[in-house]
């Protein structure tokens, strides 16, 4: 077991003896047992649980090559995302996985085990409710951003902390799965069903004012080093159950935009709303429509109203700390959401990088006109991204384009 | 000589011996003079000559403390000058001094000798004229600007560098001492005439306005990393004659914005214009001013077409290579530029630092009246800053402000 001469990647039976007698996280009569239960491409969660105790853990190591296709990834990564998580549930009071140990030579994560908690985007998908997670997830935004801006820090411990989370490899892969080839169809890698070759043609690649404010998006998600954001907050990076919500993986950690988290947490919850407002009816459907409606106007209200609270508790810098200047910068804030918005649901449509979200709509003609308006209001957010400003500015023109584009097409 | 436990400071003695037996710069026979001639306050700067060959080097050794108040500051300073050197003279064909060796332990750069040079700020100050000045350093930005964006260099290698340029002891003085203090009259350190103390409270401190766009381009300073830039480019740290311009002291550079580089050459060309405006009559003092007046447009408007010249041939990443993003980027440039030229001017007429050309206007009148109409100037090139971007555009509102407030005086 030489980990300093090659990577030495754990087995479900490895890591047993890892848990036990590396690490000493159990008495060493435990019958530990353990699975695999990593479904991502580039690492391996593994879950140890004592048969006898139920006390279980989470170990999480990070691999040197992609799963897939065998490509290297840096694997710097994994102590970002130890250092991240930490800092993340410090600053939110537990809105992560609780770290207990990180392993800098086996680039494991040891942390708390929320298997009692499923993955967002599944249980959207199965039409439940979460009536805190517009609550939960804008707390732990304001509290895991804004403190780590130069807003609150001093201006040498933030240059610090962006230096520790210099992500190069993982910045590249955002850069361009998600602003550069599905604007381009840059290296052929876009999947986009037949039906909607031509529509992606002339509403994407042939749309030149798109591609640019795309590219000044991209500009900006390189240049801007605002806050420690997650930047990969998809609903396939959160956990929840009825009373709790946990953001876990955060590899991509870096200091960008905080308009990038919210963003995305937007977007992947219009992903979710799409599937079920093409798929199922009735009224449990309508429900949960009217709720997760209501989830994603108040994702944006509250995080604008604590982002408020917290920036006049907070700030007290002598230039950052006066009203015009918030309210620029929450504007500013609030555009990049826009944005983003407009951005990840382009990619995942269009892109490489699919959300079962959206993959799931077996229907066809339903998918296809799910993607097209799908499509149309991500352009809208993009280009129109200096007026989107409250959560109903997301819904009314999601709910147009849905009302022009899925029922009343020809 | 116990370098390690403590910073050893050379003096004009030691440094005799450490160019001949520690770095073996010149022949064991040579016999070698020294002279310290630094006029800075946080470094020492020896002449060392061989007095039969004439041949020469600069040793220029950061100290730990300042000079002035006996402050601590970041020794990293000194491997980021010499770094920052050393890109620059090869980024930009040698319009730098050439660094011969960079000692860490010592924290001393030899470098080239330009004795035969000038400081700029003197040179204008006895109204010589320097025809290819604007040639020079707009040629100088470009090609060590442009490069180091993540236009031009692939992304992770940009990040690497950014990593490596993190500077903050340095930023920080930047931070303070020309976005803060002279918006604030923070810390009570402004340095303001009797007779304009009134004037400043009007004008700056109570232009509310103005303070938050201050604090608008403080931010976008702390969080842009567009390019490797120089970050003191003011006249007191380029060297002249009358066929060739060397610029120096890189020891604030960071990835910051490309236009505060050139922003600060202007203004510090204001300065020089404003002295000799107000301080000396006749032939050769109109000729001088036609000049620099003509100077300052072309740095702007050389700038700019180099600029674009360079884009087109280097700039080939697929988001960012069309000619309507060129023509965005370039003008985010600009209007930071423009910015800029406005910030340094009130830093230098408000703040704290001065500059001789300023404070050396020995006609009180004359003094008051030139603060004011540079003051009036940096107000409009701040606030206006959207619609600067033409050499004309600087010129054109200097000129209306010196007509109405430097001679239509009461």
């Amino acid at each position: 077991m030489n980990a300093f001469a090659t990577h030495f990647r754990l087995t479900e039976e490895d890591v047993i003896i890892y848990a036990k007698d590396t690490l000493n996280l159990f008495s060493k009569r435990a019958r530990l047992r353990s699975k695999e239960i990593g479904d991502g491409n580039i690492n391996y969660v593994f879950r140890v649980w004592d048969e006898d105790t139920q006390e279980s853990i989470i170990i999480k190591q990070a691999d040197i090559l992609l799963r897939s296709s065998g490509r290297p990834l840096d694997i710097d990564r994994s102590r970002i995302e130890a250092e991240a998580l930490k800092q993340q549930w410090q600053l939110s009071s537990g809105f992560t996985p609780k770290v207990y140990q990180y392993d800098p030579i086996m680039c494991a994560i040891v942390m708390e085990d929320l298997s009692d908690h499923q993955l967002m985007r599944t249980a959207l998908l199965k039409i439940q409710i979460f009536p805190l997670f517009a609550e939960h997830i804008s707390s732990f935004l304001v509290n895991t951003l804004l403190p780590t801006t130069d807003l609150v820090m001093e201006s040498a411990n933030k240059k610090a902390l962006v230096k520790k989370f210099i992500n190069m490899d993982l910045c590249k892969i955002s850069e361009d799965l998600v602003f550069t080839e599905p604007f381009f169809n840059h290296k052929g890698r876009n999947i986009i069903l037949d039906e909607n070759m031509d529509f992606v043609e002339r509403e994407i690649y042939n749309d030149s004012e798109l591609v640019l404010e795309a590219s000044k998006l991209k500009h900006y998600f390189m240049n801007n080093a605002q806050a420690l954001i997650h930047g990969d907050l998809h609903t396939g990076s959160i956990l929840v159950k009825i009373d709790s919500t946990k953001v876990m993986d955060p590899e991509f950690a870096f200091y960008g935009p905080i308009g990038y988290d919210l963003g995305n947490v937007i977007a992947n919850l219009f992903f979710g709303w799409a599937n079920i407002l093409v798929t199922k009816h009735g009224k449990e459907a309508e429900k949960f429509i009217l709720w997760l409606e209501e989830t994603i106007e108040q994702v944006v209200d509250l995080f604008k109203g604590k982002f408020i609270e917290s920036y006049q508790k907070t700030v007290t810098e002598v230039s950052f700390k006066k009203e015009n200047f918030m309210n620029w910068y929450l504007e500013d804030i609030l555009e990049y959401t826009a944005g983003t918005t407009g951005l990840e649901i382009i990619r995942r449509v269009v892109g490489d990088s699919k959300v079962i979200d959206i993959t799931g709509i077996e229907d066809r003609t339903a998918r296809i006109r799910a993607e097209r308006m799908l499509i149309m209001s991500a352009k809208r957010f993009i280009k129109e991204r200096d007026c989107i400003i409250t959560g109903k500015d997301y819904t009314r023109i999601f709910r147009s384009l849905y009302d022009e584009l899925y029922l009343n097409i020809e």
